[in-house]
């Protein structure tokens, strides 16, 4: 395989990238190993874990590679290619600084790095950033900064909803189609709350329940999904109004968005038609038939979004995007910005794509 | 506890009123036959299945009271006080004008006689019905037609969304402030897909899934509440633009539907106390703080209706409102609307209030 | 009803007995509220929580009664008639013994007082505990105990699996039966696990998953089910060999246990005849045909216990008893005992029977 | 890869292997058409079914493949190198005999060609049949078969439950250990009963539920295990003694299966010792540390089995045991069985192994 994606121009090197993890014991980090276990060309030469440092991954989570954690200390940046900062927000600057400085390229799967107003940042965040990292950044929503990710030394990682409802919109966006209110209701497996034990992620809290939280303009996610919203218009979003109501559902991985919008005086077709020139050749979008709707089962456990247009009725229509919170929210995305970092084939160690769903590869011939 | 009852003024009769339900095996019928296993003046005399003729109901549901079917054509109606008919649209309003003949209150958890305009529900539900029958009989979403329900002879017992969704939001329409677009989003467990099993309720494509259906304006609950809307504005409700999107959820009872409203020049303060002085002395509907969110956790196996008032900027709010849609959504409901034509404490059988959350009784001393 | 239950002869209070909760914010001490809350003859007069002194049960349980909680330091005991103490392992015998002295009969949820040899007890739980105690307290396995319960002064209410295996093959080691190697499987739902978040009760852990724990002879509910074969047998249990593997499932309430017996010469009809003779009576188990299994499914939310009887050849018997681990396993067990205890009918406030599954009530007309 | 695999002696065609699916619209089906169209070395050329012909398989399943389905009388066999039948029992056996005829290896899911004796299998299945076929096959249970399943013609692919319960007591039968009752109570997710829609894999029959079925000696595959057994052991299984309790739980995929055996005088770590010599160079078996007990959330979504050892006194010991059911039970089984049958690397396309949990492949450098 390796040797045909040669053959098609890809320049591959001959031995494998050196890939570190810091803070793999979390729901993100896991996957993270996960995923660069199984990848061809890269090899995970550290993970880092504070509270798990000494033991195996498998300690944290028992479905994960049986591979030795190490305390943050003990990492030796020497000769690595590439590094993931899976920490908590407010950790992971520092950390990225001084591995960015160490020589790796390093993709932050925190929040540290995302809003470019430092104002925001602090309103949304409260936590430690560095303006001139974050200037130098590329925001890694795949589709639509592929070009900018090539070669590119910081990587800072979108958030599980921006990714969902951001590429759910991004055509209309770029098309100049959105105006007045948008609102989202998105429902989040509990992966999405983290590995951490608390009265919310216990299983008898969680089951058998729907639970909406942060509703409104609350969810620090809001002040992300708008930058980018300001960025594809080309123009000050001001007279966007997004209402992002968020929801708790009984299952571990997936995300949905259910997104209303007004596109006065379009048709369904030419929705649809708009979303097919910008996503059809994408290989991790799966554009549904006008009128079908996204649903979770149809990603969980894939690098997929799968995006579906209705008709709401005096010029509205409901737009769905669903995801795998960890791997196109998170750690899959990660590494397909890895790829493409690097000049790997983007589809590279991520399984299924549209064109062949369980089915990376195409050169074994 | 029934003398003290009777202390309080209340008429009640000496012996069991005696009950019937037609379609007993389905999910509203076997929660219909709980109920009234349990309910302390009626008395369950006969229940109706074609599949399960001869058999007992535990053969249908193991959860449910072991008693035993009989086919329809067998039902003797003679000295039946009630009977609930919880069958399919179109096999209902034959049933309900049959019994209705013979003398019975009726109260019909079917969608037949719920849509007053024939066109609207020739269109909606395509099904048989009886403009006179439906002219004669009451709507119960008891909390707003309470008057009306003593001494109804039929009852035309409202559709889950329309109860969970009317609900949270008749205090505003009453007050006349609804305007503009309205954007639903609601969740339903899998029991409101009833018992009929097919692709959509096998375990396997539930499970680990979130699924939109019917988004936009095709699912047919949309006419009836609409319906309701007109009524409450006491003015057509051209002005207001209804989308509501259901979604299907791993978990077996209940319902959310967050709704997004516009209501500007009005603070949330001023919205929850326009709820209160509506709700406060319900026993069945436990309305939140403000900037609260229901969730359906608090109400499953419960006839309660939990109400969440939260902002959402630029003068729009977020209603969250949750029931079992088993109970509140159909059964229970019934049951309350029966206790009140017939004079009975409006609670008696049905749990939890929000003033005793799973006492129903006051009066044992 | 209560009136109709005086003229069965029950000596019925005028005024509600005073009951209390220590440890009101767990798993069984917010379900003993709930069920306080719906019992016609006890009113709920103090609850105490440490962690949530001075705020609402429903902070601790969204759908726990709206009941304020107090420091244990705040408890009056003056005029309270009947205490459940909820509290750890450990943290129980002081509770006790300063409640049972200061009058109030006292049902305890806890393992303290269940061993009653001071060396098994000390190996199995290591906690603190008084002799004296628990020479005098009647342990309330109910359907095996029932004389003793009328006017006990102290109780110890049995573990979740010992009521669950206990209860399942009482009629045999009755009979004097039971020989051999005894292999109980046993699984139960999250909520046995208690409140407290931590890593197994996550809900990504439990969810989708099933996971043995302290399988063999190491969980320590063992010691308990062995007494009470040593009491049932009338004899030492020596000869008798109990393999006890439990696991935990994803769900919230329930259990069950699968039990292989070897039973030579005896038939699967001898051996219901066994049964039936002990529990028909029994308002609470639910003795299903020769052949048929029990399941989670009919007890969840109840107090009953389900057991099914089939046979494995050679002489070999599986024996299925199914109860709800909260109810029947803890807190409804505890209400049953306080029910006989004060000489009430003893199904009040337990909602559903074997003769009327959801009515509790015969005495309405 | 592919190259590196050939410079390690395996003989990997220029092209890859035509292959196809008889019955892909059912559980097995689907996955073994994901696995195939994830395969470096494998093409699907044909998936069949009933239902679904001339519509995607997504139609079946929106997780699977988007790979359009033909009608079994469209099927053209010429060049086709190998047929996995996924029919129901009973219409396997005509199918597999057509197409070894044609010529293609045949791999058969189905319980058709398991059971060598003739009577066995008639009170078994009661269906048709093929000696001379059955006769001819190998039995896939691939850990105890490895040798045999090399350049054959026609593979029988094991049951679930055997699979899971066979390799977690081979090394003690090989040994001779096994001697008495063995108990054994097993697990599955709803998956293990197809998709086929009814009473039993209704969500809301199997959510909240655990559910005993065919308990004792009831459950076809107690054929199966005992005919292994019986080879296992080189002599016949009269002396033991089987009893199978399998139960289904709510969760969609796994398998657990929980076995205690009497091991007279021999130490937890000598039975340890003995399955690490017959294990460790196993790339699917995960032997836990001895102590240890499998869980099924390890080995879910894997084609890994898991096995813990413990012990449980009196020389008895609890054996665990956990499968993927749709993988390691079935489709994955099936593809590592036709690896070995073409001489590829036995773990290509599958995944996760012991010594890399997601990582197939190690010669990309």
């Amino acid at each position: 395989m390796i040797d045909f994606y040669r053959t098609q121009g890809f320049d591959i090197p001959d031995q494998p990238l050196k890939a570190g993890i810091f803070g793999a014991s979390g729901t993100t980090g896991v996957e993270m190993a996960r995923l660069l276990a199984g990848h061809p060309c890269f090899e995970l030469v550290f993970a880092t874990s504070r509270e798990f440092a000494g033991q195996s991954l498998r300690v944290a989570d028992p479905a994960a590679p049986d591979f030795e954690l190490i305390a943050p200390e003990a990492v030796m940046l020497d000769g690595v290619d590439v590094i993931f900062t899976c920490l908590p927000h407010g950790h992971s600057a520092p950390c990225v600084e001084m591995c960015h400085e160490a020589g790796p390229v390093v993709v932050d799967l925190s929040g540290d790095l995302r809003l470019r107003d430092a104002a925001l940042h602090d309103k949304t965040y409260g936590s430690q950033r560095n303006q001139d990292l974050i200037d130098r950044c590329v925001y890694g929503l795949t589709e639509t900064m592929r070009a900018q990710l090539a070669g590119a030394k910081i990587v800072s990682n979108p958030g599980c909803y921006p990714t969902c409802v951001g590429l759910g919109i991004f055509p209309l966006a770029q098309a100049g189609k959105l105006n007045g209110t948008i609102v989202v209701n998105a429902v989040s497996g509990v992966s999405g709350a983290g590995r951490k034990a608390n009265a919310t992620t216990h299983f008898c809290s969680a089951y058998g329940d729907v639970r909406p939280y942060n509703v409104g303009r609350k969810h620090r996610h809001v002040a992300e999904m708008e930058q980018s919203l300001t960025d594809w218009l080309a123009a000050d979003a001001d007279n966007i109004n997004l209402i992002f109501n968020p929801h708790l559902v009984p299952l571990e991985r997936g995300m949905l968005a259910t997104m209303v919008v007004q596109l006065p005086g379009i048709s369904l077709d030419e929705v649809h038609a708009l979303y097919a020139e910008r996503y059809d050749a994408e290989p991790f979008i799966d554009l549904l038939q006008a009128g079908e709707t996204a649903r979770i089962r149809t990603v969980a456990n894939t690098n997929l979004v799968s995006i579906g247009l209705a008709e709401a009725g005096e010029g509205h229509f409901v737009i769905t995007s669903a995801i795998d919170n960890v791997l196109k929210g998170a750690a899959g995305q990660a590494l397909q910005n890895a790829n493409l970092v690097f000049g790997l084939p983007e589809t590279l160690g991520l399984g299924a794509t549209v064109a062949a769903p369980m089915k990376e590869l195409a050169g074994a011939q």
